[in-house]
């Protein structure tokens, strides 16, 4: 290992990289070490190379765990500004190990990295090594919140995760670590083991909680100070050093949500500050290690004789890894681009086909003319009236515009344009050639390439998901002078990388070529990538995956569910350009751990394709598809030690979870979770959630309450499971697996799972009440809660997911009906009065505002369901029961033609009568005519109208809606006699209290207008 | 550098040293990563070698100072056990990096290093290039209290100082750090000049204290918390950030001499438990790096045939390079032991000469026999009587002797042995050969070397000032086969290291054999070494040191004084073998500073000799006395620059305090300085000697008090100043010189100087009565604080240094007789109550307590001089005043055979007396001839004898004695009538009353007989 770490250094210090030292404080990654998280920000230029030992106190496995320490070794290269062929010189690096890149499986898959807490982030990949993740590789973005220029690169190996794969070992302990003098092999057991242990001992059981917070604030209060004295290095020193003892008080279990939230928004905060001062301070520096910058050649542009017939026009726009979803986006808007512009010039050509592959995106047009046709064109001039005097001769205008065109006034023609007459003049334009046009409408291709997430690189003006790396662009055979910023195109392609791990042109064993070629035409592009075995088009590579995948599951006679991995497929086609099957096994012992977990496993972290038997049971099997051949054995053996290190630690806790009596057992361990501050622990939190359940329980008159207040009492105790805090996105889940096991009843167990739906807006919403119940109070309690301490979000920053917790609430509301009676203010009120019980001082707008909030959410859901704003403002008094204010909604859309005429009637009503009338009246008084229709017309309504469906209403009330027309036509309702005024008015309220409440029918005659 | 760095790397990872990495804790210094400081504890090897980012916020200097920088880069090997030729190891290390040997002066000056804050010791050097310090060399002998075996030997190597004497510059921050990829160097600056900077204002500046006082706290709790949970490597881990919060503190100037006596006892305290842990810890792990000690051969020893004349015998002890002082002692202990064990000896032998340098002792015996005479020798048997019984036959014990000696009853011979009579037998002994008897000799002699402090190394049984690494023994030309534990005599001798740096043997340019070299005979050992150029003879040595050093220095026109360096000569002599005398120069312009601080620097840390003009005044030109040939210009300029930078730091730090208004402006920055935490600032204990010595000077008369006051306003000033803070040792120095320039007068500038005397006890006292008041009142003020506080010294324990202010006390008031009226109890109730009114609570027997403890190292000092115990004791009534207790046991001691008439007679008197006898007596009842003429002898003494000299005082009551001494003849005291009996007692108790007071007369009669 040590020959390995100095291989690496002396690797980039031949490229030019300074040799830094491990920082003298615990970071989490070497990112964290100045020479990484000062040095690039501002314009200077920085090449280093350093050892990390990065402490990760989450990490601790006390040095059980195969693949996990708390202390692992990173080396960490910056490379500022990048290079322009960073993947290449780390692929050296690679082989500077001893890495054989022709049998082994190198990819690069998207892993865009981001760290809140210092403001930064980047996109780039995990470099895997037979599936297991070796190095992190970022472009960063932006640092301490500023945006960097020039971008830099990192790259950060995991050193025991290489010399594992290299070693042939399963356990880190087992690497050889270094030969002692007396030529005896010293291990990585032997030289690190006692540490892990210990350390993990310290993080994980034996670290003083209140010790480390006090360690935490002391250190955030330096950080602030030494940013107040401008001093960015001593600042960024306390920061990691508060940093760490948060991971350290996290390990132990005592952060909660809300403090997380907290703490990042400080770190955040200091870092962006020492991050400006920093810059700062090297500015007054003069920016000492600024050079001045090299000229570049420009290369002469071939501008040989173009053929006169139609050629083929093909181009090749060369990428880094774009992230799977981006290839098909990319391919599509190029398609679309490409299409358009073409058309927008006169030059004739035939089919268009663009295709593309993570690494580049291929665009042929067939029949491409050599130049646009020649044209007329006329120019406009003044208008024909303004031409010309009274005397017919040229005005001044006119002059001005033939002089301005360079001809003469006998030219002048009449035209009409843009119908009005105006003088002109008629052109000829030149055809332009495939050459200009083609050159032009490629560069703005490539210009306007983006995707979600856009990163910036050596380019000074190019912005896309990743970073462009060459261009081919031939029509015929020759290349179209493409340029744009500080791309030029060519006749050179990249093939696959499998041979040098650079841009060498090469050719495999079995005569494939690789690495750069020579493009001889545009015809010639597509032939030339198949021989390289590059599968361009998507469709066919998919097919390809496909059925290397059924063929591999078919040899242990298992099958691959296609249809129910077609999103994993759809992944894993576009992560490679030459899909090579590799099947894989691991322990069936690990088959005891739920499918879920399992699958999750696979699919997400490793994107496998897990193998099954024909009834659907998981067999001990999975396919992953390499890009490119390889050497299967071997590729296999490293993608099953990273499975097996997976689900080692999932075993582990899963099996030390289950070993206790009974999930009672972890409901204590719930009190030493901290929520908030004020708020106390998450078991404090948890018997809230239950009391308010029930509280709401009453409302919609649950009988029984067995299993409410035996899923309530072990609510949320999953959270201090050991799985759980190793995998949080099993919350839920673990309760249901873990109840069930532990001898709680299934409606128990599903309670507990139930009660974290919604996790996401397309997650399903709880089946039962008691689950329903139960994700209310969850939800209830947390905006409560944060209202309570008048933390509400702003802008963009709502860290405590408060707007998720909104929308579940509307969600289990509107789409569950056993709880539909429940309104929302019923829940605030509910949440609140337990949380003030507790002794929190509550705001006193708490209820208010944080149902103003909740509603104020559900409006944003109507409408983001294609609703317009004024018919969701029309429904707003019925927010507060969202099942009613979305039935109600669908009943107007579903009544919006037969609903005017009501509408109309009853806006009249409102606008006419005072805020107050009553709806009473003496029929005695009512003798007009119109009078005893419009009475008799109300009366005849039956009693529950209001509660019908809408459509039921408006048919039912049209006599009324008759009569009241006729009522206003030929009635004052405001009569002097005010005996007489009552009467009507009151009448005339009746008809609105017949009509259903929940709408506001003015806002509803708007939006209906 | 960054080369540098992995050259060292690569060398120790060649010799089989494991690659560590730096600690992710702010460390002082390698040590102190647990890859040493607990590696080197327990029995498994460990070798191991890293870099290492040293912090020491003290040598913060905001990269201004050229040689001092917060974070420094340390190079740390550690060998373990060590491999018995670590210097050769180490200077092969040395010309890997490029640092030709022949041309520069590398010396291994003594440096014994201990670090009590972590209970570590070990002896070695600091290794010099060209009079720079550029590695510690350290057999490690205890670390955290714990005796180390096997011994491991430390290099240290500081990277910044090697780089800048081999790359020749005068400033760390042009070192050439490494060279960037565009070929641009980068420099040391360029890389951490900034965070130079930063953070000198953080440690200097900007820290907050407070904040830091709680990490300190927070630090040690959990580091004791991971003692009692015993995981020893999180505790280390704690210690090392409590160690670190101390430093920025101590950098802050935040911690008083109490503050850091207790800081360093909790420290090792801890640091103690936690080696302790780890080495239990380890042993439980089975100690898992511990290996099977691979067979040794032993070598044949030479047998052949002796010759049968008496031929020289010579032997050379090579060791490491010993002490200066060990030097000398070592060969007068050689030339003894070997005298006396020859004597003991039956070996005819001529002249034996010992002589010895540095590097060896060797000793020449001429004449030598072959071997020892044949003798006869009584075998002592049973006593005569016992031989045989009435028959004359033989007994059973004699029979029993005979058969033990394998002898018969018929040789049995009668002989007196011990004046008793024997049976006895003769048996003849054959004379021993001298390889025999000089084989045990030599070894016994080598066995019996010791030191003051000696050490072990990787030797079992041996234990010396240095690693003793061969032996040389012939007499004539064969090896004499000397063995002593895993050492062997033969006949290599190892000259100058010069050439190779390793063993080789070789010649230098001019034929100077070095290098190991073979040694024919006995005689050709003193030739070979001199033309090894080996200067054995200390005279000669010596005189050599001085021929040169003059010759230098007149060849600048200056001079050097040889007497006044008396010592400083003998120790460079025996600091080298081969003195090869370099002139050099420094600046002029540091002769600004006072000639004590500039010599300081060259005699104290450099052992350069001052050149002076013919008056004295310094020139700026020194000698420094190489070890051996060398280039001359190379040597003197490595010398000057390390001169240049400590000059450089002092007078920055001067010209920075002479900036300041007044001296005035210091004072409020002991404020800042903390004492002791219930015992406040040192401003407040300034305050505190400033008002005891005021209150002192009311007891003696001191009528004119300004200087006094002015000087008591001021006191310890100078702890306050930058030049202080860095060279503590120049406290009142500073004090007087900047008072004397900032306009005080010379009384005040005196009376600052003379308050810290004496400092050591060779140390001159105060000699004007305002420095002996404030002196006064600075110790009484330390005792009668600590013992205030109920703090006192225990066993070798003695943080606050109370032993040296109580013979400080002692001392002053004994040895200035402006102040000799004070009694130890004056001054220390005149403290106490000061303190007291500070609001301390004070213990109630703080001043008697604090008056035994000063009485008692009083005591003890009186013995040590050389007066009986006894004596002492009798003095001790008067101790409390000390000038008048040495006076009178001074005067005792003249008296001796004086005294004893009176004594006796005073005894009785004391012994017949009871406790409370009045003196009165009622001359009437005094009739008998014996009591008149006691009582005329008593009243014609003169009034005020009990203050005369004590000769004057024997004189004068001689006939008192006689009348006395009659009394007790004729005069029964006890008379019946009680009348009588009281006028008998009252009598003699005026006898007792002339006699001088302060003396224990009982003691006084012991002492004497």
């Amino acid at each position: 290992m040590q020959d390995a770490l100095r291989t690496l250094s002396d690797y980039w210090t031949s490229k030019g990289c300074l040799t830094w030292q491990p920082f003298n404080t615990e970071v989490g990654a070497g990112t964290m070490n100045p020479a990484t998280v000062l040095r690039v920000l501002g314009p200077e230029p920085w090449d280093v190379a350093y050892v990390e030992p990065s402490v990760r106190p989450d990490d601790s496995r006390y040095g059980e765990n195969p693949n996990r320490l708390q202390t692992h070794t990173q080396f960490q290269v910056i490379l500022k500004p990048e290079p322009g062929d960073p993947q290449e010189l780390y692929l050296g690096s690679l082989e500077a190990l001893g890495i054989d890149l022709d049998k082994h499986d190198v990819r690069f898959v998207e892993d865009n990295w981001q760290q809140p807490a210092i403001g930064a982030w980047g996109l780039g990949w995990e470099v895997w090594l037979d599936g297991m993740e070796i190095t992190q590789f970022t472009y960063f973005q932006q640092v301490g919140g500023q945006n960097l220029d020039p971008i830099p690169v990192e790259l950060t190996y995991g050193l025991e995760r290489i010399l594992m794969a290299m070693q042939g070992v399963t356990h880190f302990k087992d690497i050889v670590y270094a030969i002692a003098a007396d030529g005896r092999p010293v291990t990585y057991g032997e030289a690190y083991g006692q540490q892990e242990y210990e350390m993990s001992r310290y993080y994980l059981d034996d670290a003083d909680v209140e010790a480390n917070r006090r360690l935490y604030e002391t250190y955030v209060g330096e950080a602030t100070r030494m940013v107040e004295a401008r001093l960015p290095v001593p600042a960024h020193g306390y920061i990691l050093k508060s940093s760490h003892a948060f991971n350290v008080l996290d390990a132990r279990g005592a952060i909660s949500t809300t403090e997380r939230a907290k703490a990042f928004a400080t770190m955040r905060r200091l870092m962006r500050d020492t991050a400006a001062l920093w810059i700062e301070r090297r500015e007054e520096l003069g920016f000492p290690l600024v050079r001045e910058p090299k000229a570049t050649d420009t290369p002469a542009v071939d501008e040989g004789e173009l053929p006169t017939t139609a050629q083929t026009l093909a181009f090749e726009i060369g990428v880094e890894e774009l992230p799977p979803h981006v290839v098909g986006q990319t391919v599509e808007a190029v398609r679309a681009a490409l299409t358009e512009k073409l058309a927008a010039t006169r030059l004739e050509h035939g089919e268009i086909r663009v295709d593309g592959t993570p690494r580049r995106i291929v665009a042929t047009v067939a029949e491409v003319a050599p130049a646009e046709p020649d044209a007329k064109q006329l120019r406009k001039g003044p208008k024909w009236a303004a031409a010309f005097d009274a005397e017919g001769n040229p005005s001044k205008a006119l002059e001005g515009f033939v002089r301005g065109q360079k001809a003469t006034v006998d030219q002048v023609v009449k035209a009409e344009i843009g119908g009005n007459e105006h003088a002109a003049i008629e052109v000829d334009v030149e055809g332009r050639s495939v050459r200009d046009v083609g050159a032009a409408i490629i560069a703005q291709i490539v210009k306007d390439l983006r995707a979600e997430k856009n990163m910036r690189w050596n380019d000074a003006d190019l912005s896309f998901s990743r970073a462009i790396r060459w261009l081919v662009a031939l029509w015929g055979t020759a290349v179209v002078p493409v340029e744009v910023s500080g791309l030029r195109a060519g006749r050179t392609t990249y093939l696959q990388r499998t041979t040098a791990g650079t841009r060498d042109a090469g050719r495999r064993a079995d005569g494939t070529p690789v690495g750069f070629q020579e493009v001889a035409s545009a015809d010639e592009l597509l032939p030339l990538l198949e021989r390289g075995r590059i599968q361009l088009a998507t469709d066919a590579r998919r097919a390809s995956v496909v059925e290397q995948a059924e063929k591999l599951a078919t040899s242990v006679g298992g099958m691959i569910d296609v249809e129910g991995n077609a999103g994993l497929i759809d992944e894993i086609t576009n992560l490679v350009e030459e899909p090579f099957g590799v099947l894989g096994t691991f322990d069936e012992r690990y088959l005891e751990l739920p499918a879920r977990i399992l699958v999750s496993v696979m699919a997400k972290h490793q994107r496998y394709l897990p193998v099954r038997t024909a009834d659907g049971a998981l067999m001990p099997y999975f396919v992953t598809m390499a890009n490119g051949d390889c050497d299967s054995e071997l590729v296999a053996a490293g993608n099953e030690s990273v499975l097996r290190a997976r689900y080692e630690d999932a075993l582990f806790f899963w099996n030390q979870d289950l070993a206790q009596e009974s999930v009672d057992v972890f409901v204590p361990g719930l009190d030493k979770l901290t929520f908030e501050d004020r708020l106390g622990s998450v078991g404090q939190r948890a018997r809230r959630i239950a009391d308010v359940a029930d509280k709401l329980a009453d409302i919609v008159g649950l009988e029984d309450r067995t299993t409410l207040h035996r899923a309530g009492q072990l609510a949320k105790f999953d959270l201090a499971t050991n799985l759980v805090v190793e995998m949080s996105s099993l919350a839920g889940f673990v309760a249901r697996e873990y109840a069930e096991r532990k001898g709680e009843t299934h409606a128990v167990a599903d309670a507990l799972y139930e009660m974290e739906q919604p996790h996401t807006s397309a997650d399903a919403v709880p089946t039962k009440p008691e689950g329903a119940l139960l994700a209310l109070g969850d939800r209830f309690d947390l905006l409560a809660a944060m209202f309570a301490l008048g933390a509400k979000p702003t802008g963009s920053s709502d860290p405590f997911g408060l707007r998720r917790a909104a929308l579940g609430v509307v969600r289990i509301l509107r789409e569950v009906p056993d709880v539909a009676s429940i309104t929302i203010r019923d829940g605030l009120e509910a949440a609140v009065a337990r949380i003030a019980e507790q002794g929190v001082d509550v705001a006193p707008d708490a209820v208010a505002a944080a149902e103003e909030f909740t509603i104020g959410r559900f409006a944003q859901l109507l409408r983001d369901e294609g609703h317009s704003a004024e018919l969701v403002n029309a429904i707003l008094p019925a927010a507060d029961t969202p099942g009613r204010a979305a039935r109600l909604l669908r009943e107007i859309t579903e009544q919006r033609d037969e609903l005017p005429a009501l509408v109309e009637a009853l806006v009249r009503i409102i606008r006419i009568l005072p805020a107050d009338a009553p709806t009473g009246y003496d029929a005695a008084k009512l003798t007009e005519p119109a009078e005893v229709a419009l009475r008799e017309a109300v009366e005849s309504l039956p009693k529950d109208l209001a509660q019908q469906d809408l459509g039921v209403v408006v048919a039912t009330m049209q006599p009324v809606v008759a009569a009241a027309h006729r009522f206003f036509d030929d009635i004052l309702v405001n009569a002097e006699d005010l005996e007489v005024r009552a009467a009507r008015q009151g009448v005339l309220a009746s008809v609105l209290q017949a009509a259903p409440s929940g709408i506001d029918w003015k806002a509803l005659d708007v939006a209906l207008a």
